[in-house]
This record gives C-alpha cells, structure tokens and sequence, in this order.
C-alpha cells in the first residue's frame, strides 16, 4: 500500500506494470526511466510480481498492489468483471484522486471500458474517444477518434475537435491548433451525412476550423487536430503504419541485391535510422482517452520501456495541466457562444419580423 | 468520324483525349503508345485540338469530334447538361457498341455520374464502384470501392466483392482470389453495422473470403480484394500515397544533410528508384468503373503518357474478356447457391419441425 503526501498527489502517475507484450519488465523499465526524470509513479499489479521485475531493472517505485490482471485478448465484458485487476486498480487511483492520471500498454478494449465505467463521462461528452500523435515531417498531427467509436453522430465529432483542440493546445503548447474533419474530399460537400454536418457545425464554433482534408493532407501537415470517426481513424493509422514499413522493406530488399549499394547504404546507415525514428508512432507516446472524467492514456501493446516513459510523462503533463477541466472550458465556451448566437438571432428575427 | 471494321470493333478503344490535367498532349501520346502495342484507340475530343495534338506529338490516330468538354472541377450536374462532351461521346461509342470500352483521365466524380447515365447499372448490382489496383510488396491489391459511395448497405460491399473478385481473376490472372473486409480489426465482430452484416453474408457467398483485415494487413498482402465503402477506400489510398511522399521526402532530407550520406545516395539512386516505381500508383494503371453496364476506365487526373497507356490496355483487356458478362455470370452463381441454400434449409427445417 503506497501512502503519497499532499503536494505529489495531484501528479502521481498510477502505472499498470500487468499490461502489454513485454510486462512487467519493459513497462517496469519505462516508468522508473520516467521516475529518474522526475515523475511520481506507482506501479500497480501483483506486489510479488511487480517487486521481483524491480529487482531485475534495479529501480525502486512504489507499488499499489493488484491481485489480479486483464488478458490481451480478453473480451471487454470478461475484462469489466475482474475488480481486482491491476487496470481497474489503476483507474481506481485517479477516480479517488490518489493518482492525478493512470498509463496503461494493456488491451485497448477492455482499457476504454473500465475507464467508462470507473471514471464515467465528462459533463458535456456523449461519447469518449481516442486520440493519437502521429508524424508528420518536423511535427505531429493529433487525430482522434482512432479507434471507439467505429460509427458516430455529428454532435460526437464536434465534441471529438474541441477535446482534440485542447489536447494539442495542451500537449503541444500550439495557441490555436487548425483542426479539422477526414473526408474523402476536401469540399464542404465531401462525406457522410455525419461529417457535412459537422462540418456545418464546425463552421460556427470559435474553433480554428480549416474544412475538411483527405488522408494525404494529414501528411502535409494541413491541420493540427483531424478528427474522425474510430473506423476510418483506425483505417488512417493502420494504414500510415503499413505504408511505411512496406517501403522500408521494399527499400532494404531493394538496397540487399545490389553490391554497390549494399555497400553504399551502410553510409545512409544515419539516416535510415534518424527516419524510422521520425515515422515511429512509438516515440510519439500513447494514445489518451479523451471524454472520460480523468487522465488515462493507452500506449500500444508492443510498446518497450521508451514508449511508456513518453506516455507517463505525456500523463504527468495531462494531470499537471488538468485536461479535464480545461475541456470543460472550452465545452462552456462553446456553449455560451452558441447561446448568444441564437440571442442574437433571435433578436434579430424580433426586429426583422414584419409584424 | 470513323467507321470500325465488324473484327476491330469489339476491341475498340475509345480514349477522351481532352480530360485530365496534361490534356490533350500526354492523352494522346499515351494512346499513340498503347495503339503502338496493338490496342485499336480512336480518340474523342475537339476534332481541331486532338488533329493539332496529333502534330506535335507525330501519331496517327482516328478520332471521333466531340464540340465540348467537361471541366476538371465542373460540378456533376453541369457535367451531366453537355452532351456533346469528349466524355459523353466517348461512353456513348460503348454504349452504342462502336466501341469496348472507355477511358478518361477527366474528372472521376463526373466520369461516375455520366457512365452510370449513359451506360445504367449491369442487372443485379444496386451501386457502382471505383476500383484501384495498389502496390504490396510484389504483387497489386485490387481495393473497391475507392471513392463513390460514401455509405454502404452490407449488400452493396456483398456485390462489391463480387466485382472485384472478377476483375482480379480477369485482370490479374489469379485463380480463386482471397476476398477480405476492410476493418478496424479482424475479428467478425468488428467494424460498422454494414460490414459486420457483409462478413456473414460473404461466409455464405463460394467466393475464397478470408474475414476483415486492417490498414497495416492491406500492405502485407493478406488478401486480393479488399472491399469497403468508397470513405474508407478514399482514407486508405489518400493515406498511403501521403506516407509515401512523405518517408521518401524524409530520406532526401536526412540524407541531404548529411556529405557522406550525399556521396553514398547516388549509389542508392537506382534503389531508391525502383521503390519508387514499385509505390507508383500511376503505373498500376486506372480505376475501373464497376457496376456500370459497360468497360469504363478512369485514371488519374495527374497521368501522364506512360499511365494512359497503362489504362487503354488495361481497359482492352477487359474489353476483351468481357468484363461485364463475366460478373453478371458469377451473379448468377451466387444467386444460385443462395437459392440452393434456401431450399435445403426449408427442407430441413420442415423435416426437423416438430408437428
């Protein structure tokens, strides 16, 4: 049982050390490599277990004991019952406010569940979503949802750019971040029913609303946020992954048959290395749940020791800038104006009627 | 105008020489080429303006006059007014049975809209559908719908995967290819309503359907045909040819900066070289309009020479093997063993009926 005095509460990053392909060692690593860069972190699992993998990294961290864990592939109403797992135990942290944000590699189904359940909506979100940084060229692009909502209503994707909107504002320190709708064409015009309208919608928000773009364009780096529904986020990443690794290997198979190159590459050697890391959504930290009433960010399943020190200090960040109450804001915000613009219309429709 | 012998005509050509961006010149070269490898073009356009084109590009071809033409961002119901468009005239030589089949570098919303008006659909398909073949790793992956239909009923992607079965049987030579369904993961469970319902209906169809694949699955080449709604299709090809340009505007950049890298590049230049014609989209020929009750090619608005011939052989293939009897056949087929399904289950079912 871990006791964590006033001041480091509001930043305790509660660690699920049970999640992901290579717990507890790598996800042990990663959190005392973001302890050594001045997170608090409690690691959350089986005390036994959770000591011996400490032992083995040679890091000393707090633990909040688990007894139990959720599986990979386990499914969410499987995943939802186990109250003792180390996932709920994590997200049990932040909903009593012992931990400011909780981090998780484990399964991304059952890690959207319990954080509904355990921590519910944000006032104002009718649905949570997922967001993902991903590369492009010196900078990156937050897209969301990638992978909750695989249908979604208007009203959802208009929540989805304002929780995107803060994000970034947030996490990238940009001031006004251009979002923007994924469609298949960058007119108005271009979309589902969902996506002209909230588009529409868009349009009369403060938000620094571009239109849509197409999935080329979020290469361009044509917007900061683009937001989507979690099918066609997910076709996006999974695709941009696939991509990439098919030219890489296509590039290494071509470079291996050739002597001259073969010999010539090991100079580029450098600078294969410097791109793979740039297109590696690993360093770019975890995905967060955005909507829920708390901090909880899910790094990939493969994710190693660097992946989840990016996503705990990505968390720490989260908690220190209380995301969750500045999405409340900008959800007031919108609110207000909305509400002046129908009294303002309104005020006009008085005075403009011929009566 | 041109008048075709009884032999030539099945086989004909019929190439809108004055759509897309490098129209006419690049139009006509093409088709000069691929008539060089034996296609019967004839050109439709501006008499005056292809005969000029002609010239300079030193061919000699037959065109059929058409006074107008559809502009390469004239929305789809103007596009539908003209009727004496290089377009128009070209899809009526199909219709009327002048010629095979079509090709246009022109504008694909109003290709769609005019080749559906003058051609209607084939009987037993509802929508039509924009296919394009893609490049994984040694092999093409034939992806429809691409780009037409925004939303989808599961019957649509039922029909879609019938189409694209054919056509890669017919254009790529492969004996029973594997048929899968775009998702955001592959269980049967997932994906939007439609596709959770096309997945079980396919498992009844005797096409060879291997389940739903993701983004990254497209590229490892889990499946011949990928089927999905013309949203998702457009987010899969727009995101793949932006991860391209963009990992190869990387490595010119990383290794720009870089003098040992700079010497080496030039070794790798004939690598990088044939990567790059591997992930040329251009090269794997047009998108055809499937559905539709007739050949139909559209390639990009971008090609240039080398992509137009590319499609005027494609399109004479298909031409050649009768492409729209060929699905109406495997239509048939299926209609057929659903109905044999139909009465094996009544028949059971009246046996295992407890009065």
């Amino acid at each position: 049982v871990v006791s964590l005095d006033g001041a480091a509460r509001a930043t305790t990053i509660a660690v699920d050390a049970m999640g992901g392909d290579f717990a507890p060692d790598e996800v042990v690593k990663g959190a005392a490599q973001a302890a050594g860069r001045g997170a608090h972190v409690v690691l959350v699992g089986d005390s036994d277990v959770v000591r011996a993998s400490l032992e083995r990294v040679g890091a000393d961290l707090p633990i909040a004991h688990a007894p139990d864990a959720v599986g990979m592939d386990e499914p969410v109403s499987s995943a939802l019952r186990r109250s003792g797992s180390s996932l709920r135990v994590a997200l049990d942290l932040v909903s009593s406010g012992a931990a400011g944000a909780a981090v998780s590699a484990g399964n991304s189904g059952a890690i959207m569940a319990v954080a509904l359940h355990v921590l519910g909506l944000q006032p104002g979100i009718d649905r949570p979503a997922f967001g993902g940084l991903i590369p492009a060229g010196d900078d990156r692009v937050f897209v969301l949802d990638i992978g909750a909502n695989p249908a979604v209503k208007a009203s959802n994707l208009v929540q989805f750019a304002v929780m995107g909107e803060v994000y970034v504002r947030l996490c990238l320190g940009l001031d006004s971040p251009r979002v923007a709708l994924l469609s298949n064409g960058s007119e108005d015009s271009k979309g589902t029913k969902s996506i002209r309208e909230a588009n529409e919608q868009l349009r009369k928000t403060d938000l620094n609303f571009v239109g849509n773009i197409e999935g080329n364009e979020v290469f361009d780096h044509k917007a900061d946020v683009v937001v989507c529904d979690g099918f066609s986020g997910n076709v996006l990443l999974k695709t941009a992954e696939g991509t990439a690794m098919e030219i890489l290997r296509l590039l290494k198979r071509e470079i291996s048959r050739d002597i001259v190159a073969r010999v010539a590459s090991t100079a580029l050697m450098p600078s294969f290395q410097r791109v793979k890391r740039q297109i590696d959504f690993e360093e770019h930290g975890g995905a967060p749940v955005l909507g829920v009433d708390g901090v909880m960010i899910n790094c990939h399943g493969r994710s190693r020791a660097r992946a989840v020190t990016n996503a705990v200090m990505q968390a720490e960040q989260m908690a220190r800038e209380r995301l969750v109450e500045r999405i409340g804001d900008a959800l007031h915000h919108e609110e207000g104006e909305a509400r002046t613009r129908r009294r303002i219309a309104r005020a006009f429709h008085l005075r403009s009627s011929p009566t």
